[in-house]
């Protein structure tokens, strides 16, 4: 594709982790061009002010967010927000008819009154968010591909909702007792320098937090009630890892069948998974390391049927500001433009 | 205490994790006298030839392992060594007189066939397995008070115990329905040489093992049967997290009594606890850093009631090396001596 | 010593890594009683509330910040505040009858014109200033017995000097040419929300910073000026480390002699230390590691000389919270006092 | 490129750290296929059960190792095996009409004496180590361009010599005074099942190896000399860092014109790597951050003059894996085949 055929793309936010890894991603990308940063807090600054290793590597100039030029320059916006401000900005864009994939929660529910309570925020954009759609590809693959406005999922719900999905598709598991225990790696924080993120106090240990209470809770609980046609309640406890980047997801469950074995269940997985090349099924035995994901687009899902007590665990590792944040964004703009889905998007680590 | 009154004790297996802590611990121990290394591979080596840290502080030699030797200059004696190498030596020593707490896995059993069958071992120590007692101090501290032979709990084991113990004992939960999610630092896996504990393959990564078969999942059955007065089957993951000591577990169950709520249990647990120096349970809201326990005897201890599923969630932290094993083991050295339970050990992290 | 012969002591600015050392290595000591802790920010706080680790281990509370009521509560004052505010204090804290220990850089200058340059501040306490001493023991023991007022040395000081010190002292080497090399963990820092010392940032990386301009130079430079009795000057480059204690100082030097081997200088540091309990000089062909002195006290030192080159190579790490900060500041407190120098320090490292 | 004009490349030694890289590289390369892997521990296995995170993602199998067998099915080979063996294939391997790219030390050295001296091996391939290239395109582009056997330089050599050739090149320092300061991760170590690699042992904690006596020494110097025409011997200090993988090498050297300033020396070094696509200079006032360079080729170099003591201090930064071993040899080869210089290497970090 020559240069004058590539789809401008603008960035809002550019300055955070989903922003940075946006703009690392799409310099790969073969279709399109990054025609537009945006930021408030670093308007005028060049962006290799900001992330000083790309200093005579990339030449883009952050600049002030202002919607009517965003819409004049750009096919397609990444909003890379903190929650709360994209619902303010999507309409107008949506309107001139810029692209809209929203990396921030405001668009990830489809009952407005469950973000509206969870995140304490109020909304007029009704409508507009009715027509948003939860991008997480390997579900929702067909609604992504006619979309304006993707919401993408947060990084816990889709380590989670991969692990689970087939689960609860398939009638496999009892709905009322899903128990999803996370982990994640400190970006997961931002770049925000707050005391708890500090290496001096997120090294050497680990810990819960938000236990039960998590927004990312009614966010699965909406896509597995979805999946199993039935309302489902989970319990999600996220933990701090003394690690830059991954989130290993361990979810638990009660067998409907308990003459399913650990084999059984890796044949439904690999099937289920089989058009989704973002997705890897490990061999049995095999459970995921987050290490294996790193810096790619990937999921590695393993899983375990205990006999002796009933219970699937399933595993499954990402990447938080790839297949968690910034590459599942691209995958999404790859289906809605009808590009191949793994156009741009790294697809193996660098290891160790 | 004049050093004539000390109590000598012996280290068996000193060259390990185990043994180290061990040497450490004892050394600041008011009644005890270090009065025997042994261990077989670096017999006949300076013990700060093994721990270069320790050149000029501690002139310790490491002997050939002399079971009558140890006899005659110990009255205790610490068995630090691998799973099954404890049951040959114990018999004789207790025979000649010399109390006996070791650290594997040899005498945690009370059915010796749980032990042969997940340990793959034989046995012909059948009486005086029975003899042993289960050395949990804050579940069985009156039958440790009395004994000569203690086989120490797990690490896991430890943690999970702890922040369960309350909730079978007083049947508050259901017991079919423990989910216990375990993070331990690689130090679990002690001071072999073995890839996957490499730094440059463990660190900036996590990922689950064992899942459903760790060989500490009968120890943990064990003990809640006991608590429970009723079988019971847990679902126990390990994961190894990038850290060098620490454990956290985090214990899913369901609430028998859908009344209760998290300042309820926080009660319950502060009394349960209440004679037990070492268990610090925290305030509503707060939950345990791993970091907190870092070179202590102390258990913290942290939890939540969901309302929204019924589930109680407990996390509990230790140092896996100190309360997870060493220290725990001179916590029982302790009560079987009369002494108060915290002599000589460490009481405050330094912190960060 | 009974509790009403104990030494009331006073931390102002306890809430940051400098006052919970203090806090947590005051609390074993056997002579004092922590009768007061300051800060303005956490006034009116629960200790606890800062370090939720002490929660039901110690019941202290931050006080607003008043010299009179200090004065009438203390005979003793550590000051552990950023640079700048100590020398407001300490004229009347003294004037008063208190002793001041100073953690931070206003009093470790003998001529505070080198002061007012590198941290372009103003001085009104010329007089005051004159009477510190500079409280690094084992150069200075002799002068910190009989001071009131003592500046403690920087934690790369520490460090740097200690591995310097005999060389200079015994005109060993060119004192023209001294290099450091010297690496530190990121809590260093302090307890402060900065975007490069967050894990996210630190973690798997590691950079110089303020090259040939740290303000520890002009510190460095003064004491070398003092041992080798003629104007020093130093290299001293900084390096963060992703680890969260510790300091590793490398010194280059070139031997005046080229006929000394490694042997004879391991024997002339080993004689030059011999009356300093905490430093620990290792055997021929060992280097040490900075986690051997983690939640010590102690600084180790290993030296190789280089035939090749003619280059003496002098490694020293230190605990930078500990012997380079807080326990130094308790050693010479120690000393002031009377007591034995090593009364309620750390001297061996849990491991690992 | 179709794939039927795509170049047959071996790896021989694939299982470890170096090899993987170079399967990483390779299968993102466009020119080349990789059509053998070889490995005695591991022949017969599937890669991926080496690393398994190559489950269904790279279909390869380990083979035995048999020269004529590579050679008839591989136009170039990469020998990734420990020192002392490549020496005995590549003659072979050449006669055969075989490209050899060696990343051990058999091929370093022009002077075998020097390798014999200091590898403590035994060589009789005389003629064929004298047509052997160093593999340093930075600075033997054009050797490079028409050898069939490239000696692949040392991780801590190529870090070092980036930082150092400009100022010997041109004569801007003192050849006799060069300091070395080098830092690494500790996949520096290999795939290696050693103790003091075991994160348990080397996390949290940092120190200095084989002072003055690295094997990584003459090598250093012997480029050294080339560039300044005058022999010159260096002190060089390797460190292992808590983390897997980056080298920041921290050099020092006394200026010879005390008049030039760190802009100057800036310019210097720009011009000088105009035309090495993959050494990045930075802005006065910026150092690497060894992140910066993490899973790329690329090598950042900051330096800084100090007018106070007349040194000159040059920080570069490199992932040891890629341009301190897999890259750097792929980058030789595609010099070797007249491909651009970048193709497949990867040239822009994730961040963070």
């Amino acid at each position: 594709m020559n240069d004058s055929k590539k789809v401008n793309v603008g960035i809002v936010g550019a300055s955070g982790y989903g922003g940075i890894q946006l703009v690392r991603i799409l310099l790969d990308h073969p279709h399109v061009h990054i025609a537009y940063l945006g930021g408030d807090s670093s308007a005028g600054k060049p962006f290799c002010d900001l992330y000083p290793h790309l200093t005579n590597l990339v030449n883009l100039t952050v600049e002030a967010i202002d919607l009517e030029e965003i819409a004049r320059r750009c096919e397609v916006v990444f909003l890379s927000l903190p929650n709360g401000l994209a619902h303010k900005m999507a309409p107008l864009l949506l309107e001139k008819g810029v692209q809209v994939l929203d990396l921030s929660a405001d668009y990830r529910f489809w009952d407005l009154n469950t973000y509206i309570q969870w995140y304490q925020d109020e909304r007029e954009d009704h409508q507009v968010a009715e027509s948003a759609v939860y991008g997480l590809p390997e579900l929702y693959r067909d609604k992504i591909k006619s979309s304006n406005l993707i919401g993408c999922p947060g990084c816990y719900p889709t380590a989670s909702l991969l692990a689970i999905a087939p689960l609860l598709k398939q009638g496999l598991v009892d709905p009322g007792a899903l128990i999803i225990d996370a982990k994640s790696g400190t970006s997961g924080g931002g770049r925000h320098a707050k005391v708890p993120f500090l290496l001096a106090e997120a090294d050497n240990s680990l810990g819960a937090y938000g236990v039960g209470k998590h927004r990312h809770t009614p966010e699965i609980e909406q896509i597995c009630t979805d999946l199993a046609k039935s309302e489902v309640k989970v319990q999600f406890t996220p933990h701090l890892i003394p690690m830059v980047r991954g989130i290993l997801s361990t979810v638990y469950a009660n067998l409907s069948d308990p003459g399913l074995v650990t084999e059984d269940l890796l044949t439904i997985y690999s099937a289920f998974y089989r058009s989704s090349p973002f997705v890897k099924i490990l061999s049995n035995g095999l459970y995921p390391q987050t290490k294996w994901a790193l810096s790619t687009n990937l999921c590695y899902i393993g899983l375990e049927v205990n006999p002796r007590t009933g219970h699937i665990i399933v595993l499954s590792a990402i990447d938080n500001l790839i297949k968690g944040q910034a590459g599942q964004a691209v995958q999404c703009l790859n289906i809605m433009r009808g590009w191949d889905e793994t156009t741009g998007l790294p697809q193996l680590a660098f290891y160790p």
